[in-house]
C-alpha cells in the first residue's frame, strides 16, 4: 500500500497583505501531477485545508478543482479538519462525497470514522480523527474532566484502540501538537498555553503510521512513523529554511513503513535578506528571483523616508521591512526564532492576567482565571462556528 | 416520471431579527417524509437554497442533512443556484456529489448541464440553468450586447434549444422573474429596474415543464406548465395569504403534465393582526397560535411607551409593530401590497438619480448613468463572490 501524506494547505491564506491563492494553485498543479505519476493508493490530507472557517470563494473553488482531479485519477482521498477549518462547512456533502471516495471528517465523533482500503496483503484501515478541541470532546463524551488536548485525544482514540486489538494495519490522520515535535512556527496559532496543547506520542502506539498536521516543518515526532508532512508552502519567514513537500509512504505486508519526502516547488520562494538601501542602489546586487516574497532587513539608518517603496523598486514582493537598528536584538535571531523565544509572545490569557494585576494590584483568583479561560474558549469556538 | 418541484428555501434566513433555522428544520422534516412516502423519481430545487452567499454554518449543516436523507432514499436531486446563493460555494464538490446523484449547477456555463433519468417510456432530460446574471452571461459568451435578463436567458438556452430539436421530453430548472408572474414579494430583491429583469415565457416553448424559482407565491407564468413552486415558508408579511408547499408533477409518456400542490405545515405561521393594546389587555382576545410570527398593527394612540414589550407579553414572537395612526395610508394596504405599490420603493439607481438631481440641478447623463449602473452591478457580484 502506497499513499501520499500532506497537510496544512491553508488555502486562502493572506501573507503580509498578499493573497497566496495563485501560489497555491501553482504548487497544487505540481501536486496533482505528482499524484498522476506516482499513482498512490490514497492521498491523506491532515487538516488546515483552508486558512479560516469561512475561506474566500476562490479557495473553495481551488480545493474543489484539486479534489475533482484527484478523484478523476481514481485516487481515494481521506481528509480531516484542522484547527483553522470550519468543521461543519468543510464537511458539507460528507456522506454524498464518500460515494466518490472523498472521505472528510469535520467534527470529532464518538467513534472515529475509518476508511478501509485493500492491497494484495489485505486491508489497511485509515482512522480519520479531525482536530479535537478539548471543549468539543468534553461535550461529545459528556466527561467534564477532559480539559487538556492529551485527555481529549485519548478519549477520541478509545474506539480505535479497541478496533486495533483485533490486529491488522492501521493508519491515523490527526491534527495536533505532538510532543517531540521540534517547533512552533510563527504562522501557527498555539492551541492553548502552558503545554496543555501537547499530546504525547505514546498515545499512537499501535498505528503503523500517523499522518500528522498542524506544525509546518516536516519532521518525525516521537518515532519515525509518527510524522508531520509539513505545510504546502512556506507560510511565514520563520519557515524560510524548511524544505516543503509531501511524504510518499509505503506500507509493507507487515505494516513496516518506508518513506520518502518529495519536494514541491513554489512559484515564489519566501526568504529573508539583510542589505542596505545604499548597497541596493549603488552596487550590483543580485536580483535573481526578485519576485520572491521577502523580508528585508535594512542596515541603513532608521531615518529614511518611505523605505519600503524604494526597496520594492528592486524587490516588488517585499512583504516585511525591518529597520535593523530599531531592533532590540541582533538580526540573526529574526528569521529562525527558537521555541523559547516564541513562547515569550504573550497569549491572550497572559495579557489579561498582566492587565488585571497592573490595574487591581492582585492576581486573578482561580475562579476568575477559569471564567476568562472559558470565555476565550467560547470565542475560539465561535470563530470556528462550532455549536456545542 | 414523477418528480417534486420546490424552490426558495432561503436556509439561514433571518426575519425581523429572528433566525428561522428551527422553522426550516421543522418543515424540511415534513418535506423529507413526503419524499419518503411519495417516492418521486427526482427532486428539483430551483434556487435560493440559502438566503445569502455565505450562509451560517447551521444552514450548511441543515442542507447537508436533508440532502443526505434524500440520497439515502435513493431519490436523485437536481438543484440550481439562485440570485441569493454564492454559486461557487454552493457548487463545491459538484463533480464528486454527482456520483451520488446530487446534481448542482452553480454558475451558468456555455452549455446547460443536463441530467437524464429514465422511466418506462424512455428518457427525461432535466436542464439545470442556474440564475443567469446578465453581466456574468455577457462575459461567458463574450457578447457585449447582452444586457437584459431576457437576452442573458436566451443566450444560455441556446444549447438546450438545439438539443430539444431532436425530440424527447425536456424539463427546465431556472431562477428568474418570468413575465406573467403575478407578484414581486416584499422579501425578494428586484434583480434589476425598469423591467430589464423580466424574462418572457415564450423562451421556454419546447419544455414539457419549467420548474421556476425566485418568486415566492406558487403560480403559473405564461402557461400552466411554466410554474413557480413558491418558497418553503412565508418569508415576509406580504406572503401572509400564500399557501406554501411543493409541486408534485407527473410527466406522461407524451410529455403532458399533471400536477398537484402538496401543502407544507410550518412550525409557526406568519400573519398580521390589527388590534389595540386596550383590547389585548381588557378583552378576552384570541391567543390561539400565540407563538406565530406576527406583524401587529396597533390601533391605539402613538404615544404609548415601549408598546412592543407589552404586545410581546401576549404574542412573544411579534416581529413587527406598526402604529396605525402614523401610517400615511389605510392599514389594509399593509399586508398585501400590489405590484404597483411595490415598484414605488426606489431602487438604488433611482435614489442616486434623485440625489444627483437635487444636488446638482440636472439629471445624470447617459454615460454617468451607465457608469453607476455598472458599479451597482459590480457590487452585486461582489456580494455573491462572483469573479468574472
Amino acid at each position: 500500500m502506497r499513499f501520499i501524506h500532506t497537510a496544512d494547505w491553508h488555502l486562502g491564506r493572506v501573507f503580509g497583505g498578499q493573497s497566496l491563492i495563485q501560489d497555491q494553485e501553482f504548487v497544487l498543479r505540481e501536486f496533482v501531477e505528482l499524484v498522476r505519476e506516482s499513482k498512490p493508493d490514497a492521498v491523506l490530507i491532515s487538516g488546515d485545508i483552508y486558512d479560516r472557517a469561512v475561506p474566500p470563494a476562490a479557495a473553495v473553488e481551488l480545493y474543489d478543482q484539486v479534489l475533482s482531479q484527484l478523484i478523476d485519477l481514481r485516487v481515494p482521498v481521506v481528509a480531516i479538519a484542522g484547527n483553522h477549518d470550519g468543521p461543519q462547512r468543510l464537511a458539507f456533502g460528507r456522506q454524498l462525497m464518500s460515494q466518490a471516495d472523498y472521505h472528510i471528517a469535520g467534527l470529532p465523533q464518538e467513534e472515529i470514522s475509518v476508511v478501509t482500503l485493500h492491497d494484495q496483503h489485505g486491508p489497511v484501515h485509515f482512522h480519520a480523527l479531525p482536530y479535537a478541541e478539548p471543549v468539543v470532546v468534553r461535550s461529545l463524551f459528556k466527561q467534564p474532566s477532559i480539559s487538556t488536548h492529551q485527555e481529549a485525544m485519548s478519549a477520541c482514540l478509545a474506539s480505535s484502540v479497541k478496533r486495533m486489538a483485533t490486529g491488522g494495519r492501521h493508519v491515523l490522520l490527526a491534527h495536533a501538537f505532538v510532543q517531540g515535535g521540534s517547533e512552533t512556527p510563527d504562522s501557527e496559532r498555539p492551541l492553548s498555553v502552558g503545554g496543555a496543547d501537547r499530546v504525547n506520542a505514546s498515545l499512537f502506539e499501535n498505528f503503523a503510521y500517523v499522518a500528522l498536521g498542524h506544525l509546518h516543518q516536516p519532521h518525525a515526532a516521537g518515532r519515525p512513523q509518527i510524522r508531520y508532512s509539513g505545510s504546502l508552502l512556506k507560510y511565514s519567514f520563520a519557515e524560510e529554511h524548511h524544505v516543503k513537500g509531501v511524504e510518499l509512504i509505503e506500507l509493507t505486508a507487515t505494516g513496516a513503513v518506508q518513506r520518502e519526502q518529495i519536494a514541491l516547488h513554489p512559484r515564489r520562494d519566501v526568504r529573508s535578506i539583510r542589505v542596505s538601501l545604499e548597497e541596493l542602489e549603488t552596487q550590483p546586487y543580485s536580483l535573481a528571483n526578485r519576485e520572491d516574497y521577502l523580508q528585508v532587513i535594512l542596515t541603513d539608518s532608521a531615518n529614511l523616508m518611505a523605505p519600503i517603496n524604494r526597496v520594492r523598486e528592486f524587490f516588488p514582493n517585499t512583504l516585511e521591512l525591518v529597520i535593523e537598528e530599531r531592533l532590540p536584538n541582533s538580526p540573526s535571531n529574526l528569521s529562525a526564532p527558537s521555541f523559547a523565544e516564541k513562547s515569550d509572545i504573550p497569549q491572550p490569557i497572559q495579557m489579561i492576567e498582566a492587565f488585571f494585576e497592573q490595574r487591581f494590584g492582585n492576581s486573578l483568583t482561580q475562579p476568575q482565571y477559569q471564567k476568562i479561560q472559558q470565555i476565550l474558549n467560547d470565542l475560539r469556538l465561535q470563530e470556528q462556528e462550532i455549536m456545542l
